[in-house]
């Protein structure tokens, strides 16, 4: 099976549509940039959505759900939201089909238009802020800590499994604040998490920091990202969260009366992760073999497999196995089909990037011991019996843990720190990743860079020192360096 | 706050809006027919959607995501689907907007019409069916277990929050078998899954049975179904599972080569529950205080409140007594806010169906009890402080147990079996309720004791005794009696 996958030297691109395609994550469908998530992809979303929304909550958010649909007018009241969001978008007119008078099939009936038009949520700020209007009247109301887990539509042109789709299932977190300190603060403690979640659960590292003005989210006052870099050496945007300032509060009018009893305008942040982190957990990890999953989100962790074939005494040691597994809350799987070889199913789970696989042999059996292959090295060692449960539990977590450093080692490795525009473009051209590079902090000097390499900001790392320096581009001083590269 | 409830003697309908209201469920949004669900029914819909998750999943069910949107065309591919179905629903027919000439807002693109018109989907068994198609190639892809939760949309004339919405949340199951027989077999068991969790976690009886013809799924060769009873008296159609032949798989050509090799045309069910089931959680056990809930779906089960004030003894008592029991899986909260007077917490924590409250007062204290109260009877209690925690895991047991019982108990009050017309009608009008009688078997009598009482045939239910009787509508031979109610 593996020889069906393109390798990544190859066509990098090709190589992760035969990933998703081999390893059945999704699928076009019939409808233009619609995917399928077929029940493996779907999986690893499930484990995302359980993991964020135990974050979410034990950071106090609660979770709620607002209409699929907005009203047209609401998406301009909010001059910058509007200008950056609402124009490539689904748009329902109609609210009926009739019968076509021809006989065939059916057709829209015209006598069923809408007054107004809705539009399918590409995001919910508008739809939510007109509903915290009623909502939020005194300070006693704030913090309102909600988040919603939804589908969203934008009518992208070029698409992507994953990665960009015109329907992606997200989440997004909606707060409202009484003072411009509590809502900066939320933003940062939701990007932390996000980071948090990214390199502990996804064992993808990633760099924090600030979007700069051209990249913010449109209608947000700051929008921090968490930014990973892809084994093709492009960066992935994977999680924003905004501080909204006033914007939305003032559009829709929320207001709320302080303890002194009068009226203040509310404070807001967003922020959201969507079904493009699968994209990011495929290219950061995965090898020419197939899919490789960090034990965290694997929707199965271990898988066994008996060879040559499922004799009683060996499915009898695979079930006891898997039990003790099961018992210490590893996900585990027993293949017992015997119209495939175990050469086949070896390949089969490699692809399908199942961590950990236990082989279970007659000859071994003899010994006592099981085949236990790891699926991020491909190593295979022989295990005891009786201690194979405690061997998968360390193993998984050493797994966990290798691909987090063998990410970090790449994307060290593909960070380079340059302090000429020659040095830039090569850095850019020659080895791609992430170019880190004083900057002069205007908006002009970053789109003539991105016009003349593709690349853009990044952000603006948290963890940037400053330090007297000069732009790249332009020469003028700059107080701290930040990331460039070319992205998805 | 209760006595802004109006009683369900003086208006049932407006009770049912006053609990929804008051107890924070939902609102209606600017988008008409479409709600928003407030966090706290949305954390009875988590509590629904994690318990169904489970038994889908122990039952060999997968979750998987497929688009929002249906091309138009799909539609008519099932004639009797198209039919029961496409009309009432919201159609896209653009996908962009642009900047009103006249400087004022946005406008639908004109130049952005889409080639075929797509529907937001009422119901996913044309898109998922053409997806089966690729799926299915042989005996040994199937069956396919795969189920979906997701937001459908039906543009429905009247709605009522949760009851009848445009937009609402579902789950909808869609499987493919190799035989007919296993079709129906899964169809059966899901019909068993659906009313043990009508059951067992709702609290709420159901009478499990088959739909008449008339009264069947558009495109369903069989629609079992789960009925409760309402406190007005009114049926609510609860959960359906439909055996669907191979209707859907001739529509789209879904076949599958069988062990001797020979094609064939795979058969399926359908399944789903929705929102609506909150809506039945309300009527079946809520009362003119308020909300109702039974414990196993509650989002908080346990409410402790210092009385008078939480002076520092009693928080701690409080925080042990909290401990002890989130030790035990319960969820609990400590009111320990002091702008609000423990009177007004008491009738607060009744309206929004708390199922147990824990006073903890300062005389109580030195008497080393708490009081504890139960939202279903309202008694209470004294308990001795150290076996609080048990006292309450089986407290909460009997409150789901009694609720069940009563609910059980009014049903059967409310249930007439008659054998004439007269009875028939007296019993609808006089009495409400289910009536249990003997019908013909033809469409034409449902139809005529439809339109002359406004009832229909609930279900045929499996429990049906086999004897000789006569129809009571035309005298006709009958060899079993079926349900007949007004519905929602």
């Amino acid at each position: 099976m593996a020889k069906e996958i393109t390798s990544r030297e190859e066509n990098y691109s090709q190589w992760y549509n035969d990933i998703i395609k081999k390893a059945g994550l999704a699928e076009n469908s019939p409808v233009r940039g619609c995917m399928v998530i077929k029940p493996t992809g779907f999986g690893i979303w499930e484990n995302i959505k359980a993991q964020l929304d135990k974050m979410f909550k034990e950071t106090g958010h609660v979770n709620a759900y607002f209409p699929l649909f907005i009203p047209k007018s609401f998406l301009s009241k909010e001059a910058e939201h509007v200008e950056g969001f609402a124009k490539e978008c689904a748009v329902v007119t109609h609210h009926r089909l009739m019968n076509n008078p021809n006989g065939t099939g059916v057709v829209v009936d015209p006598s069923a238009k809408l007054e107004e038009e809705l539009i399918v949520r590409p995001t919910s700020e508008t739809i939510i802020w007109n509903t915290y209007k009623d909502w939020i009247k005194s300070y006693r109301d704030l913090p309102l800590l909600i988040n919603q887990w939804a589908n969203v539509v934008r009518w992208e042109l070029r698409t992507r499994p994953f990665l960009r789709t015109a329907e992606f299932l997200w989440q997004e977190g909606h707060t409202a604040h009484a003072t411009r300190e509590e809502a900066i603060e939320e933003a940062n403690m939701i990007h932390e998490l996000y980071a948090r979640f990214a390199e502990d659960y996804m064992a993808m590292p990633v760099i924090k920091g600030a979007k700069t003005a051209n990249e913010r989210f449109a209608g947000a006052e700051d929008t921090l990202t968490i930014e990973a870099l892809m084994q093709d050496k492009k960066a992935l945007q994977a999680g924003t969260s905004h501080f909204l300032g006033q914007n939305f509060a003032k559009a829709f009018d929320v207001k709320y009366s302080n303890k002194e009893n009068k009226e203040e305008f509310v404070w807001a942040t967003s922020w959201g992760v969507s079904t493009r982190l699968i994209g990011g957990l495929i290219m950061t990890h995965s090898d020419d073999e197939g899919l490789v999953l960090p034990p965290k989100l694997a929707p199965t962790q271990v898988v066994i497999v008996p060879i040559p074939k499922p004799a009683p005494n060996i499915m009898e040691v695979a079930e006891k196995i898997a039990k003790a597994l099961k018992d210490k809350g590893i996900t585990v799987k027993i293949d017992s089909d015997e119209t495939k070889r175990p050469g086949f199913k070896f390949a089969e789970y490699e692809m399908k990037g199942i961590p950990v696989r236990i082989g279970i042999g007659n000859r071994d059996l003899e010994k006592n011991v099981v085949e236990v292959a790891r699926r991020d090295t491909k190593e295979k060692t022989s295990v005891n019996l009786d201690g194979v449960s405690d061997y998968v539990v360390t193993l998984l977590d050493e797994i966990q843990n290798n691909l987090f450093q063998n990410a970090l080692k790449f994307r060290e490795d593909n960070t380079t720190i340059v302090d000429n525009f020659t040095d830039f473009k090569d850095a850019l051209d020659s080895k791609g990743g992430f170019v880190v590079a004083h900057w002069d902090g205007t908006s002009e000097t970053e789109l003539k860079i991105k016009e003349e390499t593709t690349a853009t900001i990044r952000c603006i790392p948290n963890d940037a020192v400053e330090e007297d320096g000069k732009c790249v581009f332009s020469g003028k001083p700059s107080s701290k360096r930040v990331i460039f590269a070319k992205s998805y």
